[in-house]
């Protein structure tokens, strides 16, 4: 059977919705529990809301506080969905914090509200990835795992790359 | 840098879309490439249809014909998208060849031109599993991945389970 | 302010939905309510279900049936969700009746619940027409309206069109 | 046969897109074709985009042009899709040209790119009451019609009501 699985959320992209009264984008539930019906996942996933922020305003705190509850939590498979603007930074963060637990950050480039969104696609990689890769830090994008410490986004062109 | 992966098209509820001059559901072209830009994927996929059908109508010859094919083909990474009643059949094929690649089979409960498909996230988990996994066949399904010789599905739930 | 509007809901192609266990098409609940949700109509609706089902299966009492509870409800202005394939012969049967209301039946080419539903379009403008049109009996499709006497579908092209 | 419509772009709520690299809001293209498109419209019309805009930024010489448009168009039947936010003040500047056509205003509270948008309704609804409403100038939302000069926009509620 499969390994039980702790699903941190904490805002970005993923999450954003259209608050039709002022035209803005603006965070209030989390999606995942019902992307993850969607998926008809048979995952044994705790889900856990840590904060709901776009990842330019994550501060250290907020990373000090996502790193605490990473290391507390039972589970040894971790998936954080999160904002891409700042995901490296955070990954960083978490490798600093040498955790023998396997952390996938994921994200998307397009809210899931929007008929159009990468998020579905890149939530299936991240919790498949993080029941098969070992030990470490990696953010799963686009189809891609990367290493936590080896990772860019280049941000002019949305998309992450490989540090050379 | 990520190894080529082949995707072989097979049909199956993934890639069915609704008549509407005959209200029936039917088979034209795959979604798989409009899937994989909706993803934002990053991944170096060839991607090629050797059939489009219902699988319950895959035939040995038609087996054959994807056993063959995967065999014959450049990567050692492949995704093989295939309607769900007979996948567990189809991986015993190919398990049987003795192939030295990893080969993962996915498919969806509701087609992809459906607003509510599992497609999108079973796409980006089976495309996970097949960078990671050792040589072997396995059906990835609802976030989960099985073995090609220890899964069975269960029809009366629609889900894939562990063969006790 | 608007006059109450009466809705029948009699099944059609607009509430059909895919059973994941066979993979055919089914009638569960029908979807009206969270299409006029999703539209934030703020029109005074009465939606009642008759029936739930294929219009190629309606008989001449479920017709009768329709047409006593548009003569008998309180509403003068009445919408009628209803499958394509025999809207002409059920405009007829309501014509004969002779019934001092506006009634307007309405359908679909593809189920609502598929992302590409032609739906809710027809439903918006099945309502609009409702409530402008003098008493007689139409079919609204594809932003045309057609009185019930003169009009007929084209099977071969899915489409309706004025008889000559 | 039906009369030939016209159909102002204006930009609005309607046509705007996420941009995934700033995660802003913006305007591209208009969406009118593919709503259309989806509709399975039959209805001769003939598409023209004045401007694409939040209907905030538009200033007295977009509304002068908008009027002369429409003015000097062939069709008798016109349709403006417009940013809600000020499409009451727009009506009464189309009010005041005293055209002698029938001249519909409508919008969305939610981006038609957004699964969830208001748009494909009220675009049906706007059609449907171009084509029978006197010569005047109405705003359609939300399954209702108003007067362009017996109309205002609640604001905190996001809704049109009529002036007492």
């Amino acid at each position: 059977m499969s390994q039980p699985i702790r699903l941190f959320v904490t805002g970005g992209t993923f999450d954003k919705e259209y608050d039709e009264l002022t035209g803005r984008l603006f965070f209030k539930d989390t999606h995942i529990h019902e992307m993850l019906r969607l998926a008809r996942s048979r995952l044994p996933i705790a889900v856990e809301t840590l904060m709901m922020i776009d990842s330019l305003d994550m501060t250290e705190a907020d990373r000090a506080r996502l790193t605490e509850r990473v290391r507390a939590c039972d589970e040894r498979q971790v998936v954080v969905t999160h904002g891409t603007d700042t995901m490296v930074e955070t990954a960083r963060t978490l490798l600093a914090a040498r955790l023998d637990k396997t952390v996938v950050l994921t994200g998307a480039m397009v809210p899931y509200a929007f008929g159009s969104s990468d998020g579905l696609f890149n939530l299936g990689s991240a919790l498949s990835f993080a029941q098969v890769l070992p030990a470490g830090v990696y953010v799963a994008m686009n189809g891609l795992s990367f290493h936590g410490d080896r990772v860019r986004k280049d941000r002019a062109r949305g998309v992450f790359e490989p540090l050379a």
